[in-house]
């Protein structure tokens, strides 16, 4: 045994573990296995790329976000689609407030005056570039109506640090317009920091630096972002909350109560427009000031500065708040044995401009996947829980259309929701997930299954190659000989986020990518031929994420126990612990250190005296936190979770209906992560281990109550939270408990 | 006693030790310290700043290369100075081989032709830029002649390592021209490395990344290079050897044989041409081929690829191979008690055009210490030892001047020479040295008796203020109380060389800097204008290099022992003999992952199928090298070094006889450190302990014989010249203990 372990560590590719060698699999009987595998099989022989492409042509053919003709007639087509397929299709229409622009006007004055152009250039290389009258212009959704003139400061990303670093260098931005590089953040966290700290304006652009000339080959040499390309996207607060500012935590429907637009929390209160590096040049060209920190340097061929400017900026901007109808795709096909557990595959289908990659990639993928099992289910091999396959209208503005319907039927999926898989674009490369941490083994099994034909290995082997290439010495010595995949935690940017933030529905995210990149993102170029010139040419990505996620909809509709595994969430919780226990001593040590550099003038003595430039402050000393309850609940849980994880092997010798008892506490064990009063200062934010970041936006925060409060310094709050983290946990053990009841 | 050891500790700042509060310093009695400190009160206040601002306008007033009329005047001013302060002056002559440019020729061939233009225009703002008949063009000195035309490939900073991932890339540059952005080694490395590789020919661009637009300002708004400006330099291949490539190791006086060009071994083999980012543009968006890692980037607004160009690139170079007398000020005050002692203090005074900051900053520094300490000898405070102060010429083409005076002196010099303080510029900030361990202690307590003006703290506690400023948590935890300043180990790249790698001449390098950076590096713009505005405004800094090295030169002058510590030499060799081996444990570990991998088919896997890029393949295991004989060295030296500095507190009560003896064991120790064979496949370079780097140029390499064996992987050589420095440490443990007999 010893030998074979061994060989296991050192060679795991030689082995080359396919579908074709498990007995076993997670949650399935030996019986069950089989008849798993031959369906898994007779799924990948029938997937087909050239649906894919088909597909992908057709529904980015025009541009299709929310409220356009497009929109609606893509999600009829794929209703229509899905019909064919055998299932049933509910188009659930959600009205949703959508701000469109109707006046866009930026402008430099003084010596040197300038127009931004604002537009993305038709190029003869890319057929759809050329439907200006249907594009919607570059903006940013939910950004204040406003009309301002002042001067301009650059202010780098525009998160809290850039700002504590243009005081030290003496430059405020109160009632100045501020101009911010995309990228360090999600973007509505620039315009939300910059109101805090006083701007009346903000600008956002694409450095080059990013996904411009700097990252590779301009489109259409390359994929990567053309000088006049702008990315559009939201700005409403979604790390407050998503879904429609005017309906807040209740279903948008027609006759839902609304409040008015200026009782919305969500909605920016400065008016943000986002600009390309060519219309971002000459702003920052007229900026005066001293030169900024090497960091915050961009790609344009300047001396960047900080400002103000000695010109003033006007930018004005009016839109149409308009409400829509957002067109949200069900199909439904019913479970044979357990028609009240439900599986959910989702994926949004409206796009900022026609949205080849972004969602369209990841759309067709979800949709190759219904067909088959649609085919499949024709021949005798229906699921055994009930598969929901969505497609999300209004993701782009604020995650409309799966918000809406996640608060519209919360009860219902309270009872019923066993999983939600979220897809949102794809391309060459490599397998990343994030997702629920009690998925891991289940999903680690699934990707050693799934081959990745450009190399002949399974993708999780390639994707561990990856990493390996890739990392340092002492990374390597660690992971050497241990393909075993983490999950990534769930922060925010998809339609997952209702489902796993607000509900406590156990959630995963899945995709390729990594060989694709690219700067289309947001723009008019997110185009069918630049996708099939280079995101993923034939769809061989494409075809190979309808076998992953299809397998992870397969098992999770089929498995006689489901493959929820404590002791992985355990392990996780307890190493985001150790982080924020870390987190906290270093900023002790940091502090300590820096209060004795502040007393010994050392910051005031290193500085160069011909630059205005202040020393740091002392700061209040980090007290020790009593983590001892949540230590406590950690040491129950692990016990718990052991058992469990030994007890459950023996789950073939349940009864039927003690199985479907214990299904039921496996799916909703994630329930009980979720607390009523939420997060603070954004209570629709209910889990308590996993939140976007107040001031990161996408970036996740785990353990969000306390990493939060330690980052800001809020000593109260972070023990309150810690307390309350270690009453969930004890809440989420006694979900085990009640598993371990059954053996 | 532990009390105020604590204090000392935690607030050396509050202390604030000056020379007022000094009773004892290394190597002077009681009486002879406050004797000495009183000296260097009156040496200070004697200094003055208008001096050395009325030298370094007229010593720039025109260009002043080697052989050109200016530099021949700058000698003969200087020259006369020193002898009106008192001083017996030579002005020692070498006839050195010094190229410039006849033919200067670089073009793009093809569908978008381009000639470079190879000019630094006038400026307005800045004097002395439009004295074109003197200026020497842009060029680099020991060029091959040359006329090839060929395609164009981009080599990063065309160091092996890129040459390694050019070949990984499936590019190969044989026959081909590069081009390679300045920095990241010594110029001279690059196109030897290119011809190594089998280009014919190269060109060297200052990227605006490094010193142009990205760094700061351009000329004349700010100091740093505007596009049209180029770095002259020499490519000579000087980590082989300095000096006169005509007169390998010995001097070239009048008569002195001359070997032919073609049998001289320091020649480029290749032509080389620096050039502007102006004119790299055209030649850098020229490329094809894949784009370049993202670390090879510079801050061109371009896509950077690595070619081949599909257009040929045409260079034609042609020199003048002229003969030119370079002329040394060798200014002598004789020793009152030793005068066959000798402290020697250079900077070279010949630049590539005007040179305010390169070399005048660090010259103007060196006279006015001449000054003062000739003004005081008059008042009866004539130096118990020689001090000789050198102004050097034609350093700039490859230290010609000291290096054919050190070879034509070597026999007096290895007898008599104590030390050599070199300074190479200077600008505002902190105070950076390079030179023998053995001086550690005597600098440290030199630099706390300097007070900075402009911040009121010593010149030792503002730069260890800068460096906890800039360090990480981890890096402050182990310095956090600790303000001791290690001394670097010296490279090349200026005077010194000769002095220490070729003769065993304990020496020191001294400047301040990180204030006052730009990129009027080897060009027309290193002005008096320049400097003026904003290098060192008022001379304030260059007043505070004339206390620092006049205090180093004025205690070793008159110390009655001299301040050599063995003890810091054994640490600091102690430490680098842990960095080797570590450097070979951790090579042995990274080729072992390596070698699995490959194995393993890690690489390969990972790599993206649709690009051209090879896997690496296995390397020869790292074999376990015998350190013993090192080990047992350091042993044998730890203890006799330690025994001697605690008997040398002693030495007061020798005789003077005695001490005289001693004295001469002293410095002659650092003699102790060559090996007549000197390093691999370089001779001339006899020091075992400092070296330039054989593949860096600039960059030290300390135990080179070791060093650069492991990272060449040369096994066999690595083990001898481990066991040759276990001898040469065992030779200058010898000399420790002779001293060690007169206790």
């Amino acid at each position: 045994m010893r030998r074979i372990s061994i060989l296991l560590l050192v060679f795991p590719f030689l082995l080359n573990a396919t579908a074709n060698a498990q007995t076993k699999i997670v949650g399935f009987s030996e019986a069950g296995t089989q008849k798993e595998l031959e369906l898994e099989k007779a799924f990948d022989a029938g997937l087909n790329p050239v649906n894919q492409d088909e597909w992908l042509k057709f529904l980015s053919s025009r541009p299709h976000h929310v409220g356009s003709a497009q929109g609606k007639a893509n999600a009829e087509y794929m209703a229509g689609l899905f019909r064919q397929w055998g299932y049933s299709v509910e188009i659930a229409q959600y009205d949703v407030l959508f701000p469109t622009p109707k006046t866009r006007l930026l402008e430099l004055q003084g010596s040197k005056p300038y127009k931004a152009k604002l537009d993305e250039p038709v190029l003869p290389e890319d057929k759809t570039s050329a439907q200006k009258s249907e594009q919607l212009p570059t903006y940013n959704a939910f950004s204040a109506d406003g009309d301002v003139t002042a001067e301009l400061v650059f202010v780098n990303r525009g998160i809290p640090a850039d700002y504590e670093e243009l005081e030290r260098m003496g430059i405020s931005v109160k009632g100045k317009i501020v101009i911010a590089k995309y990228g360090g953040s999600w973007r509505g966290i620039k315009p939300k920091v910059a109101a805090e700290n006083g701007a009346i304006g903000c600008i956002i652009y694409s450095d080059p630096e990013d996904d411009g000339y700097a990252a590779g080959d301009v489109y259409p040499k390359g994929p990567f972002r053309p000088e006049q390309s702008a990315q559009r996207g939201s700005v409403m607060d979604m790390p407050v909350s998503p879904g429609d500012p005017l309906t807040p935590g209740y279903a948008s429907t027609k006759d839902a109560k609304r409040i008015s637009r200026s009782e919305a929390t969500t909605i920016m209160k400065i008016p943000v427009l986002p600009i390309s590096y060519a219309d971002a040049l000459p702003l920052l060209q007229s900026l005066g000031g001293p030169v900024v920190p090497a960091s915050w340097r961009g790609a344009l061929p300047i001396t960047y500065h900080t400002g103000p400017s000695i010109a003033k900026v006007h930018l004005k901007l009016e839109f149409n708040w308009d409400t829509k109808p957002a067109y949200n795709v069900i199909a439904t096909i019913r479970g044979s044995e357990y028609p009240d557990e439900w599986i959910i595959r989702g994926n949004h289908h409206d796009a900022w401009v026609n949205g080849a990659a972004d969602p369209l990639s990841g759309m067709v993928s979800v949709m190759e996947e219904a067909r088959m099992i649609g085919e499949l289910a024709k021949k005798g091999y229906a699921p055994k829980r009930t598969i929901l396959f969505c497609g999300w209208d209004a993701e782009e503005p604020a995650l409309l259309g799966s918000t809406e319907w996640v608060e519209d039927h919360a009860e219902e999926l309270k009872r019923k929701a066993v999983a939600y898989i979220n897809t949102d674009g794809n391309s060459r490369g490599f397998i990343f997930a994030q997702g629920s941490h009690s998925f891991e083994p289940f999903y680690n099994e699934i990707i050693s299954s799934v081959i990745d034909p450009k190399v002949g290995v399974s993708i999780r082997e390639r994707r561990y190659a990856k990493m390996m290439a890739d990392a340092d010495r002492t990374t390597r010595t660690k992971m050497m000989g241990n393909s075993y995949q983490k999950l990534s935690a769930l922060g925010a940017g998809s339609d997952y986020s209702p489902f796993i933030q607000h509900l406590g529905i156990a959630s995963m995210n899945l995709g390729f990518g990594g060989e694709g990149s690219g700067g289309e993102y947001h723009s008019i170029y997110d185009s069918y031929d630049l996708f099939t010139r280079f995101k993923d040419p034939g769809f061989v990505y494409g075809i190979l994420l309808s076998k992953t996620a299809g397998r992870v909809v397969l098992r999770l509709a089929n498995a006689s126990v489901l493959p929820v595994d404590f002791s992985s969430f355990y392990q996780t919780v307890s190493d985001y612990t150790t982080e924020v226990k870390t987190l906290a001593d270093n900023m002790r040590l940091e502090t300590e250190q820096e209060n004795q550099m502040v007393k010994n003038r050392l910051f005031d003595v290193a500085l160069d005296p011909a630059k205005t430039y202040k020393a740091p402050v002392a700061k209040e000393p980090v007290p020790y936190l009593d983590f001892s309850k949540l230590d406590n609940a950690l040491v129950e849980m692990k016990t718990a979770s052991a058992s469990f994880k030994s007890q459950v092997q023996k789950a073939d010798q349940l009864s039927a209906e003690k199985l479907v008892s214990l299904n039921a506490i496996l799916y909703k064990a994630e329930r009980s992560l979720l607390q009523e009063k939420g997060l603070p200062r954004r209570p629709w934010y209910k889990h308590q281990i996993y939140a976007p970041g107040f001031y990161t936006g996408y970036g996740v925060k785990t353990l969000p109550g306390v990493r939060e409060g330690i980052e800001q310094r809020n000593w109260p709050e972070t023990q309150a939270y810690i307390d309350l983290l270690a009453q969930t946990l004890d809440n989420y053990t006694a979900e085990i408990k009640k598993a371990l009841a059954f053996f």
